[in-house]
């Protein structure tokens, strides 16, 4: 009955693709009668008196945090006892909305836990082929022009799992939740550059963090003296102690590890220094036997987090598809969004303001017929730039645990398509498509 | 000495006002000869190792909290005990930056604690003047297409300390505390109102919540048309429980008491319901014995944040002056600042991007010369508005405790300046100029 509520209300709505995606001013137009087809309603009856309304609430805390209702909407973590090995938390983007990752929930990747640093006592050089090499504290960068700015940060290893030959069954937090949003506030890297003075020979820096690792990656000077910023400030509190506290390299758009958290010190050399994790650890072998170095752009990507696995349908009717965009080239220009495997597409809305290198929610309404049914997404930057299709990755870089000619383990930029099968049960599984 | 760095700095600058107000770009391209009026500085020696840097770090968890060296960096409580009257929370400005006020940090006025509310039976009634009265579920409003959008909201109590006859000395969160700004997502209620279809006789309606005293306010339907949501998500994660988890009405630029918490009820009326809160909470009585209600909008305002009381200066030098600007009428148009109390005035750069009803970070630089200083900051908005002065508002609404023809306690909608009075020790005063 609810299926064909469903139709009905279609009927006089504007398709926009095929297999029920709506065009979105006719769908908000059309509104009057969409509750027909969904569930949860009733006639307003007098309300409850809830018990949280017949007593006084709880003391109003100096730092806020979530409720005890939203325990679930965490980070998952690969290293929750604290082994001596590297720590992953991923970002629950199936539990989120618009365009910011909250501080609590944004994405950690630590080699070695996260450093306990004294503010007061911790120090940022800039020191190698430089006129005059400074050291500065928490103190004295606090008096030079800062900057803010939406950034997104993402590993170069999130999405892995795609690497596989066939789908990993898991959510859209332990496939992509190596990648989150925020407003970034700090001192612009070149601002200190013009203080230290740069030799011309300098053509990179190397970037070294605290940590006890010392994480270190080169970077070209040029980047360094476009739009590199000193982080100090993370949606407006201090970073978070995983984020980098109490200073990180933020280099928007770039993969998250040369983003260099715990920063104490920029080298300007002239070649870049080969680091442990430039020359190991981020230099994945392809098919072929070369080893892939200095990839540095997160290319344009997307992907549909509304729904996705464990977000079940609950019956047949409207439901708005929603998801996440991005692109370390600049703005995200166009999300196409299809319901039937690719066989047709329908242009989302994108969440205005639409900002460079910063997460892009985009949108669209979806009237589901009961049938199964694919989702996918795929996004275009203003740089002409569009996702490729998973095969064409797979043809460059090799696929998981697959015999020579291909590599052991290819990990790295995965920004192909993600698709989502849509069971009649309401059930949602991740298929290639 | 350093006064005299600055000087020889300042001579090769471009002064945008008196006494050391700089143009932005002119300080940016002039920025190399700036350390030598800076403390704070040594040649880069060999770094030390630093405890955190020689041993691994901690266990990364599943929810980020700041870290422990910035457990100051707090509300400010007017209840801490959880006695039976008003909680106030105060957003602590002065030692945050950008234009989003992080989760925890948002500031929270609660007439009687917050409820702990199960998000699985809270409903949303939307009745009276309706074709057809409904009841949400957070699950049925989850499948409704949604915006987000960042927004500030203010108290109309905010700023109240400007009312008093003499300059209270407190910080910015004592005197500004009470607004702060995220980026919210959630359901129009034009579409939940599209649903219910509305009678034509409704003109207002009531808003209440489900907190213990039943808050309750009445809006005019046409506000209620244009850009009210039903906010579910804040800075990308469920609402705060001090921000009406689990969902809240949000009225962009209207007085914060307005956007209803913990919102349960919603009914379409003829005309305004009196309610306790605004014919008693919000209705302060004016110079002349009238009562002023029904005032909605938070008018165009500014405060420089950076530096302020508690925030020291460290000797003359290079300061960069810092604040926020906001107006309930759209986007902030322009910020002047002054440091020679009001005598010559500076366009202090705005940061983009510049969004309509949200905070809008405004920064100048300064060469201060060690001598005593009064900073001010004056935001006009896109509408034209401006902030006026101290004296326009005290002769419309008085001043605190002066006897007739003047009311008890004026507290409401103060959005004249903010004046600090730099002291030659580095001390930050709040004075009337």
């Amino acid at each position: 009955m609810k299926a064909k509520a469903a139709d009905r209300v279609l009927k006089n709505l504007e398709a926009a693709a095929g297999n029920g995606l709506l065009d979105r001013r006719a769908f908000l137009r059309g509104g009057a009668a969409l509750t027909a087809a969904m569930s949860g309603y009733a006639s307003a009856a007098p309300l409850a008196e809830d018990p949280w309304s017949r007593a006084p609430g709880g003391t109003v805390p100096a730092y806020g945090t979530p409720s005890r209702f939203e325990k679930g909407v965490a980070r998952t973590l690969s290293n929750p006892g604290g082994e001596a090995r590297t720590h992953h938390a991923r970002t629950p983007h199936q539990l989120l909305q618009g365009s910011t990752t909250p501080n609590g929930l944004h994405f950690v990747i630590s080699h070695a836990g996260d450093p306990d640093i004294d503010p007061g006592a911790h120090r940022l050089a800039i020191h190698g082929l430089v006129r005059r090499p400074l050291v500065f504290t928490l103190d004295a960068l606090a008096r030079y022009p800062m900057v803010s700015r939406a950034s997104f940060v993402e590993c170069g290893g999130n999405s892995a799992p795609l690497f596989s030959p066939s789908p990993v069954q898991a959510s859209v937090q332990a496939l992509h939740g190596l990648a989150s949003c925020a407003e970034w506030t700090g001192v612009m890297l070149s601002t200190l550059l013009e203080e230290t003075g740069v030799d011309p020979k300098a053509k990179w820096l190397l970037a070294e963090g605290a940590d006890a690792p010392h994480l270190s990656r080169s970077v070209p000077l040029a980047e360094a003296l476009d739009d590199a910023m000193i982080a100090l400030y993370q949606n407006g509190e201090r970073l978070m102690p995983g984020n980098g506290y109490p200073m990180r390299l933020l280099l928007p758009g770039w993969e998250g590890n040369m983003n260099v958290k715990w920063l104490r010190r920029l080298k300007l050399v002239e070649a870049p220094a080969m680091s442990y994790y430039e020359a190991r650890t981020y230099a994945p072998i392809l098919p072929g036997g070369k080893a892939w170095q200095f990839y540095f752009l997160q290319e344009v990507k997307s992907f549909i987090t509304h729904p996705s696995p464990g977000l079940e349908l609950k019956g047949p009717g409207f439901y708005e598809i929603s998801g996440i965009a991005y692109s370390g080239n600049g703005r995200i220009s166009k999300v196409m969004v299809s319901a039937d495997g690719g066989a047709s597409w329908a242009q989302a809305a994108l969440q205005e303001p639409v900002l460079a290198k910063a997460f892009t929610r985009f949108r669209i309404p979806w009237s589901w017929n009961g049938a199964p049914a694919t989702l996918q997404s795929r996004a275009w930057d203003e740089a002409g730039n569009s996702q490729p299709t998973r095969a064409q990755i797979v043809a460059l870089r090799g696929e998981t645990a697959k015999p020579p000619p291909v590599t052991a383990f290819p990990s790295q930029h995965y920004n192909g398509p993600t698709s989502w099968a849509i069971e009649a049960s309401g059930g949602v599984r991740h298929v290639y498509a």
